[in-house]
């Protein structure tokens, strides 16, 4: 099984993301997509008059963005994968978290910063998942999840991925979760473009960070998938497209 | 099998909403909710500087407003819809016409008015809808379909109500297609509650849209009843939440 996730600027490419989605609809056997889409909803928000409201690159999500973050991601842009990949012969579903009790979460406790609505995930339903693979469907989700009382929470689309990988894992499944962004893998410099580290382990990652070669939006992206390995998923592996198509990008490994 | 048809009037009632979904939730057996939602996107459409544009009652589906209408039908309602029934114990999963290819359409031939990306269903697909059943999901619809091109397509909910309706009747279902609307029946003169007509056949039908007792937007959502008892659905039944608690609502028969 092989759980791909596409970030917001694939999105925002046409070209890119036709890309994309022929290269997932292509995939034999198993195969889940995730997608985040936080440009397009800050596109949106401006629309409405309003600023996005960010604090260490999370957003914070009140009553009206929360409205938005749901017609973008589970509306817009959701419905639209399914119909690219349905017009791609890939019989797709699209979920969100509530969809079927998909992905339950939790809205984060406030300690210094209140985020307001934004969910930390509780658990993916590899079961019901794994359901619906059988019936030949095909699993597209998007960043939005439930607490299981009727409230919505916006929930980043990394941790989506993970938290997926991690339930089929651990049901079993050999699996393998890659993570598509813009560039050919985590970079030691993003203006060379052969810098792409091909293995990280929990040592060299330590290293890397110590010497701030790696800091950032990479920091959460790279825990998760340290995470994911540790729990058992059995490969973890980033970069764009043209390396994952061609078994490239970085690997994350338990040692 | 219950299929509940929802209207954009009830969405709006919060205490009349959740009314409908405490009755829906507690549906022994298979039963589909489809929802429409077309206030809601006037709203947002407002919101965005914009003047929805209608002709006889129906939406012209520009480009923009194809954006918005999915964005409010199939991300929006339909998500919180999803949250409220799985709140109940209802183990909702939502679904546009693109998603398992539930519901195909294509866009409606330009004769006299151009609407847009308005859909015309070809055909829902009850195999798929049936899977979910069977494996405890219970479909909650959105009148956004596709064309299996990528194209996305905004259509008339009742018809997605009925189109469905009509497909599990031919896979040899026995259901009732409930409309859930504002007053006890299909009225003589809305302004008298008790003026509900008990019994529609063909021949009754053809006499009140003579004298013009029914007129207007009841025209289109009858026709659909007709079709749709014509094809073998065994039972239409037209009321308020109260009426249809209560087994009463205005019955559609062949004759």
């Amino acid at each position: 099984m092989i759980i791909l996730k596409i970030g917001g600027n694939i999105l925002n490419m046409p070209a890119a993301l036709a890309e994309a989605l022929d290269y997932f609809a292509a995939i034999e056997g198993e195969a889940v997509l995730v997608h985040g889409g936080g440009r397009k909803a800050d596109a949106v928000i401006a629309e409405m008059g309003r600023v996005p409201k960010m604090i260490d690159g999370r957003r914070i999500t009140d009553a009206l963005t929360l409205e938005i973050v749901t017609m973008v991601y589970a509306g817009l842009i959701n419905t639209q994968l399914v119909a690219d990949l349905q017009a791609r012969g890939r019989n797709a579903i699209g979920l969100s978290g509530a969809d079927g009790n998909a992905i339950l979460a939790r809205k984060r406790p406030v300690n210094t910063i209140d985020y307001g609505f934004a969910g930390d995930v509780l658990g993916a339903d590899a079961g019901m998942l794994g359901k619906l693979l059988k019936a030949g469907l095909t699993p597209v989700l998007c960043p939005i999840t439930h607490d299981g009382q009727g409230q919505l929470l916006n929930t980043n689309a990394d941790t989506i991925a993970n938290e997926t990988a991690i339930a089929f894992a651990r049901a079993g499944h050999d699996l393998s979760l890659r993570y598509c962004f813009e560039f050919p893998g985590v970079m030691r410099d993003i203006h060379d473009a052969d810098s792409w580290i091909p293995i990280l382990t929990p040592a060299t990652y330590a290293n890397f960070k110590a010497d701030g070669t790696i800091a950032g939006g990479m920091i959460p992206k790279l825990d998760n998938a340290f995470t994911a390995v540790a729990a058992g998923v059995g490969e973890v592996r980033i970069g764009n497209l043209a390396a994952l198509r061609a078994g490239l990008g970085t690997v994350v490994k338990n040692s």
